[in-house]
């Protein structure tokens, strides 16, 4: 079969792969579309050791492995757990210490004609749900976590330090809370998106406010941070939302003294993320920039880090 | 009359300071005892610009500025907050954005025969708790501020870094919350304290445990932070209840990867507090490694910062 490789930092287009064999508890995927995510961006610049096929973000078809699931369209929670160690006997699954994950960890992922995960991975997406909106069941169920780690009140005052993939889905996830929510990024057009839906926006040079409850940074850079954090009350909350490379330093004393409280987030629940996409309350499909054939997924990767563009697609199949 | 004064990193001993006239709506109190705290020290080496009479942990009596508190024996909240801003009216008073506070920021401190505090800062003592002991409400509501902040389950496994004053206080606190508690610390003398009240205790050399769901740091110095980080479960909670010295560096994506939840924790509640001495399930006099008259309290300071060293209390008046 086909795939997007990653090998020592290169990434290649091979036809040799096989087509993989799922083992006991697991099904074959067909991909039919798939997402490129910073993440895989990172991972080709050697942040984090991976070799294989890259890809997390997907909808597929099962094809065997399991009778029931045979034929249903899916989405699939990327992080593969052992069940029975100590972390996932208490409910932090997504943080099993022997896990492997989708195109990430130990894996190969979805940038391929085929993939494999366990039964209880998956999820089948609603009809009403297109194959390019359902691959965004994932970012957008990182984007819910937030709201799974920190409550969000009606009368809270929220910022987005960010304007890319994820700080666009953010942005909109936590509007839905009903709160204020200003988002500051670089690209005014990328921003149109958010005022289009009542929330506030500001290019990140003219930013100047404070006071917010609550400050989601979703760039990974050290400045995003800072702009994050200056922006906050006492007993404020910064949810980091973004891996970022290298370290951070930052004022800790300052921290102390305005009690600030920073959440680390990573991914989300993908139930919830699939009933946001089918109430029709999201807007995932603007984010759309491009879409590529798997024969052209390096040129897919080229686009999708080019300045300025969101979300690039891979059709995979149909 | 009698004060320690700070004045560009110099301690003096002056008798030539008035007695302060209490403003509307103060009370002058005459202090009986006050405590050395490390922040005492961090301003004396010009960690942060104070010019006054040092001093935060007391214990006094009410002499004037209001008829009805006249007479009392009194402990008091170290801030004093304008009470009108939109923090103070949103109940975070302590984080007043125009506030003074005793002897460390705008407001001559307790190192003194007399100061001066808002009435509604003030709590009367109860009788059974002594005057030594009084002194330690203030460190010991900035222990309990922990419990303020996070919730403790009695089967959390909890791990406090640093013996210092604040940790060993730290450590008795959360232990009631009926949680494992470990200790970490450099000095197998203090950490006695701590085992004879059912805490399990390591020194840091021999230190490996992991899988904390809380740490609590209490060292204000990288490795102190690193340790308590480390140990944590992912999703696990890291209170920061130091101020330091300079900046930290971090390693933020392991904080997102893990989930991890980072707290600032500073000044707490004075009422529950208090109720703790009184209940006698806390163990405050064995902290006391020195007493000095005020007029020894150069020296007292002297004694404070030898290595080993825990409380060191001045006496001021009877």
């Amino acid at each position: 079969m086909r795939g997007i490789w990653l090998e020592d930092g290169n990434l290649s287009l091979r036809h040799d792969l096989p087509v993989p064999e799922p083992p006991a508890g697991e099904v074959r995927v067909r991909v039919l579309r798939a997402g490129i995510c910073n993440t895989d961006i990172e991972l080709q610049r050697g942040y984090y050791p991976y070799r294989g096929i890259l890809g997390h973000e997907f909808v597929g078809v099962v094809e065997s492995g399991h009778e029931a699931w045979t034929g249903k369209r899916v989405v699939g929670g990327i992080n593969a757990s052992c069940g029975k160690c100590g972390t996932c006997t208490s409910e932090r699954k997504t943080h099993c210490p022997h896990r492997t994950v989708l195109g990430i960890v130990g894996r190969d992922g979805a940038f391929a004609d085929y993939l494999t995960l366990p039964v209880e991975n998956l999820l089948e997406v609603p009809e009403s749900i297109s194959n390019d909106a359902a691959t965004f069941t994932e970012p957008l169920a990182a984007a819910l976590q937030v709201r799974e780690q920190v409550q969000i009140n009606p009368h809270d005052n929220v910022l987005v330090v960010g304007d890319g993939k994820l700080g666009l889905l953010i942005a909109q996830v936590l509007k839905l809370a009903g709160c204020r929510v200003v988002a500051v990024g670089r690209h005014a057009g990328k921003l149109d998106l958010l005022r289009q839906r009542g929330i506030e926006v500001e290019l990140a040079e003219a930013f100047r406010q404070t006071g917010f409850d609550l400050a989601v940074e979703c760039t990974g850079n050290e400045a995003g941070f800072t702009m994050a954090r200056n922006a906050l009350r006492p007993r404020g909350t910064l949810v980091m939302k973004s891996t970022y490379a290298g370290s951070l330093t930052l004022d800790a004393s300052s921290l102390v003294v305005d009690e600030i409280n920073l959440v680390g987030s990573r991914c989300g629940p993908f139930a919830p993320a699939l009933k946001l996409l089918e109430s029709g309350a999201m807007d995932v499909e603007p984010l759309i920039h491009d879409r590529f054939s798997l024969d052209s997924g390096l040129q897919a990767f080229e686009r999708a880090i080019a300045p300025g563009i969101l979300k690039v697609l891979l059709h995979v199949g149909d």
